[in-house]
């Protein structure tokens, strides 16, 4: 234990609250450290444990596994936690991924809000679709608030970030596209249209959805909704969109 | 004007930040406001409006048609609202709806969380399902945490509250009711099992979900997802729920 202390010591006076230019972040929880563990061990510098956590022998075991060291340290955790029940973090560095050519995507135009991204990446996971495009500029993947919506799913995809849709296209242009709109015009109703099996769904950010540009990118889409709301929330429509083209 | 001046000066005294316990509550912004006034006009105490707002031609109107008074406050909105652009705030009397009996019902046991709540209202009035019944204890549908969520989609509904899933059975024992589960023991995937017209769709809190005591209410569905995430988010489950009983 003396020198994995002397290590964590060294470690853990560099290690601060999460900024979005730092070149690492947090599992914040046991449920997305496991998930981190698992799905990107490669990645993880290591992992704090509060003193108060009783079900230790899991993750030690794990860490163990992949020559991960944990270090017990309540101080830091406070400090880089915001919630009072958290006692195990996960420390990773950051990553870069490319998307799968020939599996399906799903690409968010301009994300605003972290939670939804986070809630986003838990559903496609959820309903087997494993590849993300990001058009900037969008909410940061990797900030720790995403991360803990994610329920760590982040670590189960691939997900790329892009300067444009244009970019997006000049890298993969084999997917059929298909675009989400709330235009009723030029749209075909989501149970109706094709469903290829290399398909990239689209959608817009939760203020302003997708302009009109989009409608020439591909298909447009429309998912049947009463005139009782403005609109569906962006991760039902992402929910829906991804349950019925994976049907 | 001068009457208004006064009855608003009245009035303001004794609005305060909202309470669980109140007998009042708020909607915070321009649009859950005017969904307030056109979905429970009768509920509507006054229209509070910011001094720099400036599309109040709108808002005006629809307050004289209803006879609602508005109110110019800066204070009072500052004082109301956690968010800086907060420019419209409708206050409004809690009320009491009953379930339609010959409609289908969404039945939340036990929510735990007021953004997850509202995001649920806006989903179901979006697919065209307008009643709800709450099982308690669970989150307070009418804090304006819920109602933002919502986009004021809860003027649109009836909702009722139970102490137990028994109480709200023995009112309403047409339905057929449908559990959503993730235990896969003696469950049906959703998009295999029977769909009547009157239905009632059952989910459990965000954390634990239904308890095995739910597999004999009726009715067991399993929405299908990947095993690499624990579960779906609620509001996921239950858009994707609604969205097939409603196709």
């Amino acid at each position: 234990m003396g020198r994995m202390d002397n290590d964590g010591f060294m470690e853990s006076i560099q290690i601060k609250p999460y900024k979005k230019d730092a070149v690492y972040s947090y599992t914040l929880g046991a449920f997305p450290t496991y998930e981190l563990i698992l799905g990107r061990p490669e990645a993880v510098i290591k992992v704090l444990v509060h003193s108060s956590y009783t079900d230790t022998d899991g993750i030690r075991a794990l860490c163990e596994r992949n020559n991960i060291p944990i270090e017990i340290n309540d101080k830091l955790i406070g400090k880089l936690s915001d919630k009072e029940n958290c006692f195990v973090i996960g420390v990773f560095r950051k990553y870069d991924c490319r998307l799968a050519e020939d599996k399906p995507h799903v690409v968010l135009v301009n994300p605003g809000n972290m939670g939804n991204l986070g809630t986003i990446l838990r559903t496609i996971v959820g309903f087997g679709v494993y590849n993300i495009g990001i058009i900037l500029p969008g909410a940061d993947i990797f900030n720790p608030k995403t991360v803990r919506a994610s329920m760590g799913a982040l670590f189960r995809l691939n997900f790329q970030l892009f300067k444009s849709f244009d970019d997006y296209r000049r890298e993969f242009g084999k997917h059929e596209i298909f675009t989400f709109m709330i235009n009723r015009v030029n749209t075909l109703g989501i149970r109706d249209c094709p469903k290829p099996k290399l398909f990239s769904l689209v959608f817009g950010n939760e203020a302003a959805g997708l302009d009109d540009s989009y409608l020439k990118v591909g298909t447009s889409v429309m998912i049947p909704q009463t005139d009782d709301v403005d609109s569906l929330n962006l991760t039902i429509a992402v929910g829906i969109g991804v349950y019925e083209f994976t049907r």
